[in-house]
């Protein structure tokens, strides 16, 4: 990265002096092994790779299930991230550094993203994601699509006091309907940018980092408010355990 | 409890085969000390105290800060909750028995209340707020009052596949004006019950907790798609601590 495919676009961001987060399915090899993940990077303006990421949040399952219309296989595909959520400095030619985070797709459901990212004091991040309109074992959630969507992302956004955008690959690709509304989401959790159509279209918000303070410093200033001691269980537990009845 | 003021509250309740939720400060004699905590108990139709929990965000500040309106005292009043977030069975008289969880009031605001409760395989969530609309430090998040409630227990519900029930005590105390805005909200995320005025008023939603499973079993199935080892840093880092800068 960049490839024969991918080079035009690192050449035409820096020749605009635009910085991108750009979504692929990387072939690494890593210890002595061939492996695969989602992976996303952040570009700067003059082209050069800042910071990487790998899907830690699979989703989907991992055998060939028949009775769907379509197959999820992240889970047999690829390997679970192993770059952890990590944020990360970023000058965008501006008087102050910013800090800015990455996640993919599925990763934007889960509080433990943003948390582990706010933890770093992030000020942005970046989410692409493909969201099939169907969910084939919960059809029920099919017409909720968007409303989660925009859910997780504003609540991710105002729970950690930093703007996230989310950018939605959309429209109908071989056959599977996927959501569009790409929104860019400020410190308050409000959406102040998105885009309304599945076709190719364009946001654009300005997004003053400095408005992360007003929730980072009050309701939201960790060091003051948080119990960690606490939270134990959300470490300690994989899986749901009911307690016990009479 | 029940003392003078709520025995009639508890003998009204039994007579009507109601179960109730109720939060007060609470005096307590442990460990040869006199402890103050802000807390709630789960009472059943028959009248009989089944559950029990002490807050543990304590919002606000510790010592007089004479530039404001009012004080939100709390951090000086009272001590970190010490029961933990403690989900627990309970019978209202239908065929199965529910899992139910406890939070109050600024828990709501933090993804980590829903979580350690969602982990125990919760499906009904009681919450009570008593929410000025005023944030003295913040006034900017004033307007935002009704939207932020709203927000983190819709995508609590939705992202631990639990209903959540938040109850306000609303309209003007002391001076201070205090949000309305209850809602119930269902697994899904969707408000399905809502008070609208900041008078006396009743909710009423029926809330079939099996529809939880829709979410447990899904998008949300822990045991599947949780990555504990990824979420280190939440219990590990109380505060936010931004990455180094080149």
């Amino acid at each position: 990265m960049p490839g024969p495919e991918t080079q035009r676009l690192f050449d035409t961001a820096k020749a605009l002096q635009i910085g991108f987060y750009l979504g692929y399915a990387e072939l690494a090899h890593e210890d002595g092994q061939l492996r695969r993940f989602n992976t996303a990077i952040t570009v700067d303006k003059a082209g050069k790779i800042i910071a990487k990421y790998r899907k830690i949040h699979l989703p989907g399952h991992k055998e060939h299930e028949p009775w769907r219309r379509f197959q999820h296989l992240e889970k047999r595909y690829f390997e679970t991230g192993n770059l952890g959520f990590t944020a990360f400095q970023a000058d965008w030619g501006h008087a102050k550094q910013g800090v800015f985070g990455m996640a993919i797709c599925n990763d934007r459901r889960w509080p433990e993203t943003y948390r582990v990212l706010g933890l770093q004091a992030v000020e942005m991040i970046f989410i692409g994601y493909n969201t099939p309109v169907h969910n084939p074992p919960a059809p029920e959630h099919d017409a909720l699509s968007n409303f989660h969507n925009e859910l997780v992302m504003q609540a991710g956004a105002y729970q950690n006091g930093t703007w996230v955008v989310g950018v939605a690959k959309a429209g109908t690709e071989e056959g599977v309907e996927q959501i569009g509304n790409s929104i860019i989401v400020a410190p308050s959790g409000e959406i102040v940018g998105a885009c309304t159509t599945l076709g190719d279209e364009l946001a654009i918000a300005r997004c003053d980092l400095d408005l992360c303070n007003s929730y980072k410093n009050t309701t939201f200033n960790f060091a003051r408010h948080r119990e960690p001691e606490q939270y134990r269980m959300i470490v300690e537990r994989k899986g749901a355990i009911a307690p016990e009845g009479d």
